[in-house]
This record gives structure tokens, C-alpha cells and sequence, in this order.
């Protein structure tokens, strides 16, 4: 048993209520981020300067009672890592200068030493780590295939028709090209557990966009070769995969081995903990949406997420997807007060 | 029995052979598209004007053996005749000068008569009926949700935050506006049918963003209700409903009363077939992306879908999306005699 109500709901123990932490809690929708993203002019500048990574990774943790702090950091670090020449436009999503489009580029790409290349996002969790101890650091990284869709499109994508095209004409390049990202992963989430992670989500944003067998192969198969080396290297830390829009493959993510699965808002909770509950924790799955709408409004919806989970072990409340940046911060405190409350009256 | 193959097909009664058709099948990727785009300088202006509308449409039966012609429009035509300012940016999606935020603009809102409002949409389709009898005119709309989205939030989006703040907040105003759609869609296919149209497809491209009980509230209700109305006036006619992502809904789907679902290549075929092939006949299912690929991976992966579905009627092949502008024509030719040549060897 750990002493922290996340760790053991994600390991499907025991826990006194739910415990709930929003993904992007630290972020645009919290005014004391807004001034520190003014000051320091920009959002990679914050990642990369760990004393104020650890200060907007601790800014939700003064507001609300949530029961994790998840490093504020980005799914790109490793290919930035790698030299692509990272960058976020005004009101774009992120930028690649060197996109990966060819068999040379990708064997030229480095598998970053974590300390070294990416040490300011171990940095910050040591430092998470010494100014908070009521709850648990979650650290991250985005999914081989996803990361793979930003260094092979260049930018954001709606079709994703350069990596598809990629997959479907030259798969020993793309498989190439997640295998290195794999590794990386699996060095990049080792280090942060050192550092002091005592839970790690994978983000595959994008896993949603494939057939049934692409994301087999292109995105579960590596998910499950990260979460395999995790549990040799620390089978004590819990490991969480969150496909968006994976709902159909619910079954399969859950024999990765992996300890709990995040799902999105369009699944229902009570049928996905029918299909594998009995296997992994579940988390989630409010639509960030509501938060937009009353705390009345909220404060039912989270009821019904929670009655619909129903009694038992292995729930860590959640949206579905990152808090949106027009978010009240008022809103985000009654879904945690209806979290606390719980579902029974 | 139909003359038409895609007809029968989408009856579950027997045919020959698979009948296939692309959504977006009269589009950019068609230099001939192009040629006349450049001309008419804008997507809109052509919709517009029936006898170019009708080029269009007839555009990729002169390259290719496909089973239907859906006419050349788009699914904000009718928000376009009740006066929202639709436009088109360059590089951009459509945008509305006049979204619809409150109440006040919702009732507004005339119900567009169409024939008068939106004759040039029954002109084209009677044009196409008349300079083909080959193959049967799809008529189609976009469903009340998906409309309804680019109405509220003005423009494309990525989050839905708009209407999904009203859908919580404001239920009311949101079922009056889809009310008032799905009044205009029944009428505005009713005229399509009686233009000439022989199927009709209606479009909910993001019903797939709502959460269970929201899907089946604020998109799926009102498409029932176009069914139902469909059904009465126009028994014969075959009635597509395709909600992209919505997999998990299929059972709902069909109970709609439908002839035929769409469904999105995140899905299996088999699986769809299993849970809702004794009700509906099932329309899809091939990546897009996959016509970027090779010839020879593209009649595999045709052939593997026309396998899955497997013997006996029902099936109508498409893309699970529609056809991106950077897909070589040679590519779909493809497809098609994939399709043509079945699957058994």
C-alpha cells in the first residue's frame, strides 16, 4: 500500500474516495500561468527552465485539492531532443524545421541521454519532488506513433496523409523511426522515475486516427515494448496508457501490462470496466467540455461518471482530455468537489 | 428489385458484384476540378450554379466505373439560405459572418423553402438525372449536430467549445436550433428526392465529439426524426446515416430505421457486420490514406475489407472518409477494379 490515494487506485487498491487530477491542470486556463508565460515569453522557454516548470507544476496543487501534480513538460522533448528545431508559432500548434520524411533522416536521428539532453525535465521533477510531498509527481511522455505524426508532418495535421502515406508505402522507415522513439521513451521515463515520477502516463493523442491493425502495429506494439521494459525496471511505479478515440480497442491495451488505461469522454465507464476492469484501473473520463458549463451542471456529471464506475477499487477521476484554456478555475474546483463528495447522497 | 446495383445493395437484396462509390469522389484531387475551380474562381460559386454543379457531379463517371453520382454541394447550404453569411477563406474551412449564439438569433432563424431558397441544389441534381441514367443521383445533407456546430461556433473547430458550453448551459436553445434544422433537412431532401435523387447520405462528421447521451440527444434524435419523416413520404428511397467515429453507437444507429450505415475505417468491418449487418446494409470502409499508397497496397487492403464483410448483401464500398485532395485519380482507378474483381481469387 502506498500512502497516496493515486497510486493506489491506479494498482486497483483500497482508497479512502476517489482521487481525481485533471490533464493540463497547470496551464492557459489558470491566471497565475498566463503572468509567468507573459514573463518568460513563451511556452518552451517555460519546459525548459526547471524552477519554472516546477512553479506552474505546483500552481494547480495551490488552488485545488488534487491528488497529482503532473509535471509540466511537453510530448515533443524528445524530438526536440533529437535537433528538429522545435518551435510554437502564435496561436499555431507546435513546428518542426527539419520534419523526418526519409530513411536517411531517420537513422541520423540520435536516441537522447535523458540527463544530459533532457535534464531540465528531470531537473524539475527533483524539484517538484522537494517542495511538495502531500502528493504524488506523474511524468510523461507522448506515444512513439504519436510523437512520430509531428516529426513526420512538420506540424499538426488533420489527415495525417504524409505519415499514412509513410506507413502504407515505406512501413521500414516509420517502424524505424518508432522503434528509435521507443527507446528514447523508455530511457526518458526510467530517468524521470529516478528523478522522482511515482506514476507515468503514455499520451498516444493520435492512435485514434489508425484501422484497427495499423494501430497494432504502429502504436500499441510500441506502447506495450515501453511498458514491458517499465516493469523490469520499476515494476513498483504504475503505468498509465491513454489512447483518445481508442475505445474500440480497450481489450488490447489492457494486455499490455499496463496498470490503468485513460479513456476518453465519448466511451462509457461502467461499459469499459465491463470489458477490462477486472484487468487495469480506469481513469477518467469527463468531457473537458463540461467544465465550460455550470457548477450545478458539473457537479451531476461528475455523479454520474462516478455512480456509472460504480463501487470498488481502480477509478482515478479525470477529464477525458486536457482542461481547455477558457476553463472557469471555479468550474475545475466543483468537479473536484463533487469528486470528494462522491456519488452516494 | 432496382436497375441499380448501389440501389439493391443498400436494400440488402442481391447483386452482381459490390457496387462502389467515393465520398468527395467530385473534388480536388480531379484536375479537371481544378480546370473548372480556377474558372469559376471558388468552391461556393460553383456549387451555385446548377450547370457547373452538374459537370462536377458527372465528372469522375467519366474516369471511373463507380455505382453512383452524388451531387456536387456541401452541407452548409442550408445555414447559407437562412442568411448566416457563409463563406470560404482561402486555405481556411467555411466560416458564417452571423454565427448563432443566443436565442433571439435561433428564432430568427426561416426555414428555407427548397425550391425557392435552395433551387439551385434540385436544378443540378434534375441536370444530372437527365444527362445520365447509368448510375443513380445521391442526394444528401448534413445532419442537425454537425450543421449546427459550424452555425454556433462560426467556423470550423477543433474542440466544439462554443456549442458544447450551450449544449450544457443552454440545452434549450440547442434543440430549438437543431429542431429547426432537422425541420429544414426534411424538406430540403424530400425536394432532392423529388428533384430526382435516388438515395439519400446524411453527413454527421462530428456527432463522433459527444460524450453517449449527448450523441444520442443532440445528433442521433434528429436524424431519426429526417428517417421518419423520409420513410413516410418517400418509402422507397434508401437513407444513409454515417456518424464519422461513432463505432460504438452502431446499434443505435440502425435502430433509427435506416436502409444502410457509413462507417469510418477506425472500425472492422466484420465486427460492424456482426453487431447490426441482420438490420442495415453497412457503406465503407477504406482509410483514405490508403489512396496515397501504392496500387498493389491498395488492392490488398480493398480486397481485405471485401473479405471481412464477407459473402451475402449489404455492402456499398467507399472510403470510411472522403477522398483528400492529394490522392493520384490512377490510385482510386484501383480501388475500383479491386472492388470489381471481388475478393475471392
Amino acid at each position: 500500500m502506498s500512502t497516496f490515494r493515486l497510486i493506489n487506485a491506479l494498482k486497483r487498491q483500497p482508497v479512502d474516495r476517489t482521487p481525481v487530477w485533471f490533464m493540463r491542470q497547470a496551464g492557459r486556463y489558470l491566471p497565475e500561468y498566463r503572468a509567468l508565460r507573459e514573463k518568460m515569453g513563451g511556452f518552451l522557454a517555460m519546459c525548459k527552465t526547471p524552477e519554472v516548470a516546477c512553479e506552474i507544476t505546483l500552481q494547480p496543487l495551490a488552488r485545488f485539492a488534487v491528488d497529482a501534480a503532473i509535471i509540466f513538460s511537453d510530448i515533443l522533448t524528445i524530438p526536440d531532443a533529437m535537433g528538429l528545431g522545435l518551435h510554437f508559432a502564435t496561436n499555431e500548434g507546435p513546428q518542426f524545421d527539419n520534419p523526418v520524411r526519409d530513411k536517411k533522416a531517420v537513422d541520423r536521428l540520435p536516441i537522447p541521454d535523458p540527463e544530459n539532453d533532457l535534464g531540465y525535465v528531470m531537473e524539475a521533477i527533483r524539484l517538484v519532488s522537494r517542495h511538495n510531498q502531500q502528493v504524488p509527481v506523474i511524468g510523461f511522455c507522448g506515444s512513439p506513433w504519436t510523437v512520430a505524426t509531428y516529426m513526420v508532418e512538420g506540424k499538426s495535421s488533420r489527415d495525417f496523409s504524409v505519415i499514412k502515406k509513410m506507413l502504407y508505402n515505406e512501413p521500414a522507415i516509420l517502424l524505424a523511426l518508432l522503434g528509435k522513439l521507443m527507446q528514447a521513451s523508455c530511457l526518458y521515463l526510467q530517468a524521470q522515475i529516478q528523478a522522482g515520477a511515482k506514476a507515468v502516463m503514455i499520451f498516444d493523442t493520435w492512435g485514434g486516427v489508425l484501422t484497427g491493425p495499423a494501430y497494432q502495429q504502429f502504436s500499441l506494439h510500441f506502447m506495450q515494448e515501453i511498458v514491458t521494459f517499465l516493469k523490469k525496471s520499476a515494476p513498483e511505479i504504475p503505468v498509465i496508457l491513454f489512447t483518445k478515440q481508442g475505445g474500440q480497442w480497450l481489450e488490447n491495451i489492457a494486455q499490455t501490462g499496463c496498470d490503468a488505461i485513460g479513456i476518453d469522454w465519448t466511451q462509457n465507464i461502467k461499459d469499459a470496466r465491463k470489458r477490462v476492469g477486472h484487468q487495469v484501473a480506469l481513469q477518467g473520463n469527463l468531457d473537458p467540455s463540461i467544465l465550460l458549463a455550470s457548477p450545478a451542471t458539473i457537479k451531476a456529471e461528475v455523479k454520474t461518471i462516478l455512480a456509472d464506475f460504480g463501487v470498488g477499487c481502480g477509478h482515478v477521476f479525470n477529464c477525458g482530455h486536457g482542461i481547455t484554456p477558457d476553463v472557469p478555475p471555479e468550474n475545475v474546483q466543483a468537479a473536484i468537489e463533487a469528486v470528494q463528495e462522491g456519488y452516494i447522497v
